[in-house]
């Protein structure tokens, strides 16, 4: 018998979950600031709500999802993404009428794609992302972009790159799409079965397929730049314009389109340029999906959001060599010996932990050395020591590990000097 | 087209998150005073890990359970609790050897149970939970307990009944099975066939049937009570006086068995006891499963634990009429009038941001009447007007909503008035 986590997924060990925490803290500040508001839809949904969004073209409806029949027979999915749950939110609960437009949202969760085993990519991983829907103004595309950036920055990044590009409106998209079609439709044999059905579905998605990303038609393959219209190539600019107003540097890629059938106009990505952070440099990506809550059910409604790896944030920060904030601290660690004493040790802690110190004791029945030893592994601060006759002196004897000082003090005053040993530790240590 | 969230599940919207954000806060909080630390497992295990540990006679495993193929033909459930998991990676990453003991742990998350539609059931719903895993000291049963309390607490319940019981040890258990067995075997045809295939298996399951519990026998049924042997019932009174001692109210019932194979000795349950809760009044319950680790391939490691529900707790705060601090706080709405003062209206919202401000402004180029009535609805505390006359005075009109004044500010000392204008205005309301 031995049951181990399922492939693919991990478990994230108490010594690794601070750092989370400290992310995604730092995440709920940010959007504070931008007042985006957190929304949590389910872990899975129904199934036809991926392959009418992400686009059943796509490699991860065709090949990813964890797809499964629930006891009324319902197919549900798995959520692969957040966009399309937080989209199906929107219309649900008729977010389009709410008074204040756009409605800004932001998500924090496990998301699920079955994927090829290989380091940095889990089956199970954690997104943030966000979604600002009801406003087709360019300045909430800088808006969304800086707010990635923000995180990433506060998160003490510096070797970040972000890559725009614009996939234009319906009208630009038809005309790239042919032109496309004509680039690859005499040489389509030599392509794999995938991008053999994606010709006349959707050749967009042959740019991103794995399979046959070094075939030389790629490289020459029609940019979608060159087919914007004068509108859509205007509304690009003015992202542009934006991102300098605000100091944000960019660089564009033509090439960039993103593996999701939603986008158009804006689509971008945020790399980690760090060295050694491995093959997958990408971090963030995210666009703009004009046609999507209408394609849900919804009253036309432009969007532009944007999706990360919590994971992946944090192996960029290992990468450029940053440090967390270290939450386990131990203020007091309580000693009690004999069975009165220990029962004292019970109630002390509890009531130091009442009083918002943190506090630890022993529950193996081990010697006092052994306890110390304890104490001094957990980095407690203090340690608080209960015998026979500290007990008779309605007394304990206070230790500070720092200093190697002692004093007996009574029960009655003992929060409060606890508090004020802990208060004048650190301030000798920040000195 | 019209996709809906799955039924049974919910979505929890942007003004519900927030009460989220703040139990979830007060909780890690509260593990940090007790020193419990986070883990994260997947969403889901092997199916055999649940009919393992959960036991293959309960309902849950039974008739609840999310299971399904994956791709490469693993079977796999959603977890429908927490324990197993914990378990799981207690002994996946041998934490049985880490020096300090016992190994104290905490999850919170989506849990999936495929239950009949209630109101207050929901088939994803959120639990929080902590594991102290290598102690058998009746003091850490408190501990457990008590931290339990500590969160109701925090979170302003008063109405509150802890129910507390023992199941005894392996030899105590057998003695009562036996008994269970003669009690019921007569009438066994009178019971649901569940029960029937219950009673050599596992007939203390029969006592929690939700189908026979008017059954006349039920009422009769041996108590476990009398059957514990020596051990068990010294074990159980120290249990007790560790309550007491920690001024913890607790009601002891001999019926209480929890629903779930692995517990034994300490078994315990928190309700609400608010009027107009509700049917279900059970807010957390949990105890200890000494036989677990080795049951899941580890070394024989006692263990005792709780969950709660997140859901329930919400419902419990306000059934209590509680109020939770309100996180949706806006510091400035900023105006732009025209289409360069619109620029330096993105600029500065994106400078109030990385201020540690919360600022908002507007996308959808509407009249400036229409921006102050969002301020208002927002709550905004103060307003920042730049028309064309302002760009030229390089300058910001900076109207407090609370006093209704304004004045002009330079952009070179925006920030810092900013800030001064909030603090005042915080102020004032304080007094």
């Amino acid at each position: 018998m031995d049951i181990k986590v399922p492939r693919g997924t991990q478990d994230i060990l108490p010594s690794e979950t601070g750092k989370w925490q400290v992310v995604e803290e730092l995440i709920r500040e940010t959007c504070r600031m931008y007042q985006y508001k957190e929304i949590r839809t389910p872990i899975f949904e129904h199934t036809e709500l991926f392959t009418r969004s992400v686009g059943d073209t796509t490699d991860i409806v065709q090949k990813e999802m964890y797809t499964f029949q629930d006891r009324g027979d319902r197919s549900l999915t798995l959520r692969p993404e957040g966009t399309a749950s937080a989209v199906r939110a929107f219309v649900e609960h008729k977010m389009f009428g709410y008074p204040d437009q756009p409605v800004k949202l932001y998500y924090m969760g496990p998301m699920f794609r079955y994927e090829r085993q290989q380091a940095g990519r889990y089956r199970q991983f954690v997104q943030f992302g966000i979604e600002a829907i009801g406003s087709a103004d360019p300045a909430i595309d800088a808006e969304v972009i800086s707010l990635a950036m923000s995180v990433y920055q506060k998160a003490g990044l510096k070797k970040l790159k972000l890559v725009i590009n614009s996939l234009g409106d319906t009208e630009s998209r038809v005309a790239h799409k042919e032109a496309l079609v004509n680039h690859f439709e005499p040489h389509i044999a030599e392509f794999c079965s995938d991008c053999q059905n994606r010709l006349q579905k959707n050749p967009l998605r042959i740019l991103d397929c794995k399979v046959d990303r070094n075939h030389p038609l790629m490289a020459t393959a029609p940019s979608l730049t060159d087919y914007l219209n004068e509108e859509s190539a205007a509304y690009f600019e003015k992202v542009k314009e934006y991102l300098s107003l605000l100091n944000i540097p960019y660089e564009v890629d033509p090439n960039l389109v993103r593996g999701l059938d939603y986008y158009n106009h804006t689509a971008f990505e945020i790399m980690s340029t760090a060295e050694g952070f491995g093959a997958i440099t990408t971090l963030a990506g995210g666009g703009r999906y004009n046609g999507l809550v209408e394609e849900l059910g919804g009253p036309a409604s432009p969007g532009i959001g944007f999706a990360m790896s919590i994971e992946r944030l944090l192996l960029a920060v290992e990468a450029e060599n940053n440090k967390w904030a270290d939450l386990s601290t131990l203020d007091v660690y309580v000693i009690g010996m004999g069975e009165a004493a220990k029962k004292k040790a019970v109630e002390l802690t509890y009531e130091l932990r009442n009083n918002e110190i943190t506090a630890e004791m022993d529950y193996l029945d081990r010697k006092i050395k052994t306890q110390m030893k304890s104490a001094d592994r957990l980095k407690a601060k203090l340690v608080l020591v209960i015998g026979d006759d500290e007990l008779e002196k309605q007394s304990a004897m206070l230790k500070d590990l720092a200093t190697g000082e002692q004093q007996l003090v009574p029960f009655s005053t003992l929060i409060e000097q606890v508090k004020i040993s802990i208060t004048t530790q650190v301030e000798a240590k920040e000195q």
